[in-house]
């Protein structure tokens, strides 16, 4: 892999890069994502703003990745089972240094809950990394490493959920081999709620459900869905962004897994969102709505759903993040 | 249909009201268009500048619509089997006039050759008539009547070359029902070289080869390549316009309808264009090109493949046309 290209070394400054060299250790907010966004299946994503993970991220002395502390939820501390610590060696394999990291991760993010758990634990470790040693790589870079990560948890490739985890805002990844992340402007008052119902829809059923064949009538209507979105973002036009959030290739199928989703899904549109649709392969349900106020009351709306079920759930309202993981301390 | 929309109101201000009132004759250029633009099959379309047909709209005392004169092409003066004519009529019946209309056409563009005739003859009838009548419909509006007489040539009521025709630029017609163009920014810089190879492809034969399903991860990648043209578009990133032109989903089918396409496409590539495609359902070939250099170029590469062959051909270099149909006199 090429290292310190021109455009990145312009990122870090002769004084930043002095101060990065006396860090040794930094602490991250590593976000949630939301990927597919209805008519975006597979390409479309977007970051949150407080919903994610914290990482410490620390040079040590001794060679190698560790995984020190893992807090809120049960995650493999060997680093070739952990999501961070494999997107964490593919990076380390890249860089010839003598010395290692230590990695830290509080949380916050459940696994399995379609908000982009394991993307954030993929991008944390690698983003901190490279601050720690002087952002040697692109954010672009920053992905390939962290869909190592990615693949040991969905056994498959994919930068949906790390690309905008990484960028921040919206995101298209254009395509994998070779990757190719497009970052799509965010209208300013768009706000996302999210509600996670507690059950369990596996990867490898999500996958399954869908059929390898669609008819071309629906891929076009999918396809002209995702040309308008992509435009209305670009012009914040929030009527059209309404007018684009459908998605009538995957959710057909997807949906059944998720008990109540259209219900959830009646309710938002009637409380006034702009659209609604699965949360990556579920089961959060997201949608978008213009401004904070009326995205507070879908979430009324849509925890009003689960409420009168005995499912239980986890409820975020969220503006877009448009700066993706950060240093906070 | 409502009429006098605010919006529409707006367009002619009292002076020029009185101008067109005291008009009752308009000479017209209506444009060549290329739809699908490879990634945007059914959706996407763009205007040609220097190719188009010219027709003469003229109020006359007796109601009706009557083709008076065609001149280049055989086509029918039977205003029911015209497209103009029969787009005129869905738009004759939309107002309450006592007068009628009389349409000369002066063909330049030939029918069949994928570039949007048809369109160009339903497109300028319409917009000549709102002209001569103070334009109570705005262009949307306009589209939907020209689509009666699309439908009259291509059995299906569409709207990918008509509303590049009339809105100039590129377009992407979102929805046919309710009907939804939005109008995407074009580069300052984008050039289209055209080439039309003097055979037949039959619109019915060029439906029939396209499969009913086509496989998702196709379509993905499909969408992809358009959500990216988009965005290209809007942020004139020539080099993700290049890497955006990839139709996986119609043009290997389609190609084979058209002899020495993939020679074509192969030379204009080489030469340097972003891209090239089937113009609508061919057989003309586009390409796009930074800049009327390389597109002369990339003329020069097109026309040496049918040059050597036995297949006689027109070829147009041409800015893209962000006006769309207008006045010429």
């Amino acid at each position: 892999m090429e290292l310190h290209k021109e455009s990145d070394i312009s990122c870090s400054s002769a004084a930043e890069h002095y101060l990065i060299e006396l860090m040794n250790e930094i602490k991250i907010f590593s976000p949630a994502t939301v990927a597919n966004v209805s008519c975006g299946f597979d390409v479309m994503g977007f970051c949150l703003d407080n919903v994610g993970d914290e990482m410490v991220i620390r040079k040590i002395d001794k060679k190698g990745i560790y995984i020190t502390k893992v807090e809120n939820f049960d995650l493999p501390f060997e680093t070739e089972l952990n999501v961070a610590g494999v997107s964490a060696l593919a990076m380390y394999e890249a860089i010839d240094v003598d010395f290692g990291f230590e990695i830290e991760i509080y949380k916050n993010i459940k696994p399995g809950s379609g908000i982009g758990s394991s993307a954030a634990s993929a991008v944390g470790s690698v983003f901190g990394m490279n601050e720690l040693i002087g952002r040697p790589f692109n954010k672009t870079q920053l992905t390939e490493f962290a869909m190592k990560g990615e693949a040991l948890a969905s056994k498959c490739e994919h930068a949906d959920n790390l690309a905008p985890a990484l960028f921040g805002g919206f995101t298209l990844v254009k395509s994998i081999a070779p990757l190719k992340i497009l970052q799509i402007p965010s209208p300013e008052d768009l706000y996302a709620t999210i509600i996670h119902p507690q059950i369990e829809v596996k990867t490898s059923e999500s996958r399954a459900i869908l059929p390898n064949e669609v008819p071309l009538n629906k891929a076009i209507t999918q396809w002209a869905n995702l040309g308008s979105l992509i435009h209305a973002l670009h012009t914040s036009d929030y009527d059209l962004i309404q007018d684009s959030l459908n998605d009538v290739v995957v959710e057909p199928y997807r949906s059944q897994l998720i008990p109540l989703f259209n219900e959830v899904k009646d309710v938002s549109l009637k409380a006034g969102a702009l659209g609604a649709g699965i949360s990556g392969s579920g089961p959060s349900i997201f949608t978008l709505s213009k401004g904070l106020e009326q995205a507070n009351k879908v979430k009324e709306a849509m925890q009003s759903v689960y409420e009168t079920s005995e499912i239980d759930f986890d409820i975020h309202v969220s503006k877009i993040n448009t700066q993706g993981v950060k240093i906070i301390g």
